[in-house]
């Protein structure tokens, strides 16, 4: 500890600890040089640092320092590699230190509610368990450099319309079990130094002023002790902002901020008590951060960006690949086009676009590895009507080729903070170069180039092999060729799920909303939930991905121990995975659960847990995935907090969400989550509870008219609340009976 | 008048009020044989009265006087016909007036949210438009002879599932475009004496205690001067009910409910001109209804018999017709297979239940009208393992048939009140008898009796042709025999989708929700509006129906008049309609609307308007239909209001939802319904605001730096609300500045 946060609070003056709540400057927090407290800076940077060291641009998004590019989250996502993402924490980490950095601004982790969030390529998955062990890996890569990090955005943002005032309207499970998951496990098992708050407002309220999100669940439910920030422009109303839990304000809005605590403070109408706890947060950042003011440090830039390579080439995700046709061979005649060969797309614009240390284009690095490449540019970027020179070069260069490596992608107007797409399509004009190239070459190897998932109906048929090499950061290049050489043996696999439609998307009749509303009407049934709720084919389902070698998984073993009672129910699965074919490569092992029955509608399977491998051409090993009691717990809304229902529950394993060859299903026991028997329970619920249902008979017997007796009348009245029959002129367990029957099963039950 | 209402409301005591407010047992209000009130009856009786004139049982399901079963709603929506509705209306308030009883519980009118709903026979349609004409009608004709009616489940009562706790979670636009028009037509057209409140509760709030529902939006915007009463049971609270603006409780509570109310009274809680309101409603309906006491009537039960036959014949549907196998030829030898030929399945359980004059089977029917035709059951209703004796008789006898008559449909106990559906399959024994009788006899007509849609992908290849009979009340089975010996031309339409699949309908993830909530998180998308937006195939969409002619329509012309302004938009649709087939028959011209490009999210298309015409081979007809404002109009969340939005419409005219040859697009103009430009509005508002950006323009030439000039950066902070933008330290339209440029553009536009 630098700072003695408890002296120095008592020597604030409370204009002082005011300003402390807000910035000084676009990147800087304040300092009070009276009392040696010195500012610290923070800096955009979820796959690459966007530092500007002066007092910044009007709103951030101009020039910045050179930093190692990485690939952007939908791209190391794919690499469903935790470790991977803590190295790439701990280069992030280093750069930021050269930087005298003390907090870097990501990781992003909303879900991917559509595909259609502009944001998208800053984000992980459509799933929260594999978001939160991704965001988890950076988390604990950054910080284990003494740098901090800042998850965001919190909670509930998954589109950019309207982002500053939409109002999510979402209710609790969803939350909890979607959209709040990937950051409570970040929380629990990583305690960043910050979280960052959402623009939106949840269920009405501004993230900036939601005490039910900003402190009874990240700081009272999951023991958050960092420091809550504000995304840049998301303080509406500053001292309910203070009050909710927001510690800091950035970017500064001074004087007005501070002004109006203070004024708050002197009217009676806020309590100082609020304002020192949110200073003595402030203050232990600053204390956490100022370790790296004093550095002189400098980062290995060709280390970096080899990492960046590997990472770019562990994120690709082979969709396809007929008849072999890849990895092209050592002698192969290859025609590269695209634009995008040469003119590579990397990294999307807004908050995150990052001053590359260097970029690597594929063109070249493919002319490096192999002996004839021969390039057409086929279309142009801006797809626009120059384009049919552009192809009819292509064709002529394609039907010269051994093999067409052909690039295709999206281009960086489709892709921003700020805006979402409206569809999912690529531009008209590479389709049509692609179609004219495939009736010329049928050895057509696809590239795609984007941050967001796009649809590929038009691209399957003309495309014997497909591969995703998402937006790959400053190396992607290399990563490509890598890749396509078959240097590196693909890996990646879908974090997000391929639809064959848009209009397939469980969220489509709702994004992004409108009048100032978005309503998430598909509930928890998000990617690959709803596709599988609803039983919707898919073009390339969550978690899938292809390999140059094959591989088959057996000898599934689930055990269990603890019980749910006191919280500890654990299974143990172990599952024995062997390349089945000719060269070394790695395998995801995926572990879904699925609640065979259950009393709320829950999702057909989700994934709890994954193993990645390496494996040797023969070689076998055994992967152990550890399911925890949250991995077959659901939110109960009817009591307010997780549950585990007894009963059957599968887990299922494999390869991908529609690859799952091993099932094994074990029996749970648990305590009852039914409701106390009242005189509000229904006709239904007093038959289903032994004691009730005796105490109706007893009544009966006592004179009672029976109303259990009519199969066909119950099937008609069972759902009525026994108060409302007990109404009933007729009904002779009336209303006093009614409430002794209720005194009795609560004698008879403690209940 | 009979009564005198206001001297009456003098002289009664508190208590006599109180009690008033409640019935005195369960068909019948409160007398006050002291001040000469006398009590009245109600009954159900959608589609035939149950009327038991006695004390009834407890739960008021039990035996009845005879009456006239008509089709179930589900049936005579089929029709598309306001008029039949209107006869069937008449003849249901005749045999009232014979019974002395002054109010029919019904119609229903429920919007079809999810095919499973296991009140969907009792209901109309998936349409709001096409439901508030149809019961329009028969409260029309109801109440032309002095019987009132209570239109019901008021309101969002789309399930029986734990109906009476579940609250349904929907937004305001969707209750105001979706789940309440229908109420709104029939009340502002046709003045119900009653409506009927539901049980279920509405974003929170029961029904029966809901003012905004109950008063704010009932009495007070659709001007209802009728009683609102309570479902049987749907009083949870009597005295915020009673505040709220519920007049009648039913069953009687007694003595709770009457104690409970003068008790708050006493005690200063509650205002006794609140009661008085309510008490003044009730004697306003007594009034109505002592008319009926005193009179000695009959009805004629073969005329209404015919009447229902007649109705069922046109609520029929023919969905596929092979080469013309229907109708049958004269001397056709058929073989009728199918137990429900003979044991008719004709309407639904529940409180709808009638005790009917007489039955019908189509087995005797057919038998009359054709000169051979064999029968064998083929099935057990029950779907027991017998089945495989009964299934070979069937394949024996429809061998040697010219053409088989195979009637399939549900069993009784998959629809009642009480309970949801949970699959739409017809039972599997019945499949497995069609397809092995399919195998020896490929002239297969297909009889389906059922009162909520199935899935026909089992049926439909391996049958020539399919007859939607629905549940047709007593005189189905005659009115089938017409329909299928060509007797009677069938034109009935589809008031609701048949899908392929149950999980293709927008309600599939939210039905029927659980832990006492169900999300309407499908929004506007309903039915057809689902199916629509997203483009999904449909067996048969809304609106579809064969007939044994056919027809063509051209002419259309679309013409408007008056002004958005003052409400007054009208749009004259005309179009000739021709039968260019062999026999005569009806068709429905079917009008719907396209808002060609919106602000907010609309449905693709949407009923609007449609006239039933019969025509002679050869006759042509123009159909015109008068489309008002609302036509053209959709619910603003954001101005609380019915708007219509400038720009182009389509007019889309023809014979079903996805069968719409002609279309004719018409400008409207309108004022804008841009909200008032405020510090608050986004750049791209600003921006769109030519006075805005004029004001802009003069602060940029007063030194402000230009936030419109850079296209891409305009693109990612377009959606930042001025003032957000205004508090980043470096941009100098400040905070001050900004709030004198809002102050400009309000003395500039008197906005």
């Amino acid at each position: 500890m630098t700072l003695d946060v408890d002296a120095l609070l008592a020597e604030l003056t409370l204009e002082e600890k005011a300003s402390l709540t807000s910035g000084s400057a676009f990147w800087f927090t304040a300092a009070v040089d009276r009392l040696g407290i010195p500012r610290i800076m923070v800096s955009d940077g979820p796959h690459g640092l966007r530092a500007q060291p002066g007092e910044g641009d009007h709103v951030g998004l101009g020039g910045s320092l050179p930093a190692t590019c990485f690939p952007t989250a939908s791209a190391v996502a794919s690499s469903w590699n935790p470790d991977l993402l803590r190295r790439i924490g701990v280069a992030l980490a280093r750069e930021a230190r050269a930087c005298r950095l003390s907090v870097i601004l990501g990781p992003g982790i909303n879900i991917k509610r559509s595909p259609l969030c502009g944001r998208n390529f800053e984000y992980f998955s459509e799933d929260p368990y594999l978001t939160g062990e991704l965001g988890l890996g950076i988390v604990d890569g950054i910080q284990s450099q003494g740098v901090g990090t800042s998850v965001k955005h919190f909670a509930a943002n998954n589109q950019e319309t309207d982002r500053q005032r939409v109002d999510t309207q979402v209710d609790e499970r969803t939350l909890r079990e979607i959209y709040l998951p990937a950051f409570e496990r970040i929380v629990t098992a990583g305690q960043p130094w910050t979280i960052m708050c959402s623009y939106n407002k949840i269920n009405g309220v501004s993230a900036s002023q939601n005490a039910w999100l900003l402190t009874t669940v990240l700081r009272d439910e999951w023991g958050f002790d960092g420091l809550v920030v504000s995304d840049w422009g998301a303080v509406y109303d500053r001292v309910p902002a203070l009050v909710a839990g927001l510690d800091l304000e950035m970017p500064p809005n001074r004087p007005h901020s501070p002004d109006q605590i203070v004024a708050a403070i002197r009217a009676g109408n806020l309590d100082e008590t609020v304002l020192d706890a949110r200073v003595r947060t402030v203050l232990t950042l600053v204390d956490r951060g100022v370790a790296v003011l004093d550095l002189d440090e400098s980062f290995d830039a060709d280390q970096h960006h080899r990492l960046a390579r590997a990472a770019a080439a562990e994120s690709v995700v082979l969709l396809a690949n007929s008849g072999g046709l890849l990895p092209l061979a050592a002698d192969a005649r290859i025609a590269v086009i695209g634009e995008f060969a040469r003119t590579p797309r990397f990294q999307g614009a807004g908050s995150s676009q990052v001053n590359p240390t260097r970029v690597e284009n594929a063109l070249d690095e493919l002319t490096a590895l192999l002996p004839e490449v021969g390039f057409a540019a086929g279309y142009g970027i801006d797809d626009t009507a120059s384009d049919e020179a552009l192809r009819a070069e292509a064709v002529r260069l394609a039907a010269e080729a051994d093999t067409v490596v052909m690039f295709l992608g999206l281009p960086g107007a489709d892709e921003s903070e700020g805006f979402d797409r409206t569809h999912m399509n690529l531009p008209a004009g590479q389709l049509a170069t692609l179609r004219a190239v495939a009736q010329v070459n049928s050895r057509v190897v696809v590239v795609l180039v984007n941050g967001s998932t796009v649809v590929l109906g038009e691209v399957v048929p003309h495309a014997a092999a497909i591969v995703e090499a998402w937006l790959g950061g400053q190396a992607a290049g290399g990563a490509i060729a890598d890749v396509l050489t078959g240097r590196v043996n693909p890996s990646g696999r879908l974090a997000e799920t391929i639809p064959h439609r848009l209009a397939d998307n469980s969220s489509y009749l709702n994004f992004p909303g409108d009048s100032q509303v978005v309503r998430y009407g598909e509930g928890l049934f998000v990617g690959y939930r709803g596709y599988d709720a609803t039983d919707t084919d898919v073009a390339f389902p969550f978690g899938f991905g292809l390999s140059y070698t094959t591989f088959a998984v057996d000898e599934l073993v689930v055990s269990t121990s603890g019980a749910v009672a006191d919280g500890t129910l654990t299974a143990q699965v172990s599952v024995r995975v062997r390349n089945t074919g000719p060269v070394a490569g790695a395998q995801v092992v995926q572990v879904y659960v699925r609640d065979v029955a259950a009393s709320v509608a829950r999702p057909v399977r989700e994934l709890k847990g994954f193993g990645k491998v390496e494996l040797a051409p023969g070689q076998a090993r055994t992967v152990t995935v550890t399911l925890d009691q949250r991995a077959f717990s659901f939110f109960s809304q009817l009591l307010g907090r997780w549950v585990v229902e007894a009963g059957e529950f599968a887990v299922e394993v494999g390869f991908h969400s529609r690859d799952l060859p091993l099932s094994s299903t074990i029996r749970v026991d648990a305590p009852s989550i039914a409701a106390p028997i009242t005189a509000g329970s229904t006709l239904h619920e007093w038959m289903a509870d032994p004691v009730a249902l005796e105490l109706i008979g007893e009544a009966v017997a006592a004179g009672a008219s029976d109303p259990t007796r009519d199969t066909e009348l119950v099937a008609v009245i069972g759902s009525m609340p026994m108060s409302t029959l007990a109404a009933f002129s007729g009904m002779s367990i009336d209303h006093d009976t009614l409430d002794r029957l209720v005194e009795r099963w609560r004698e008879r039950t403690g209940g």
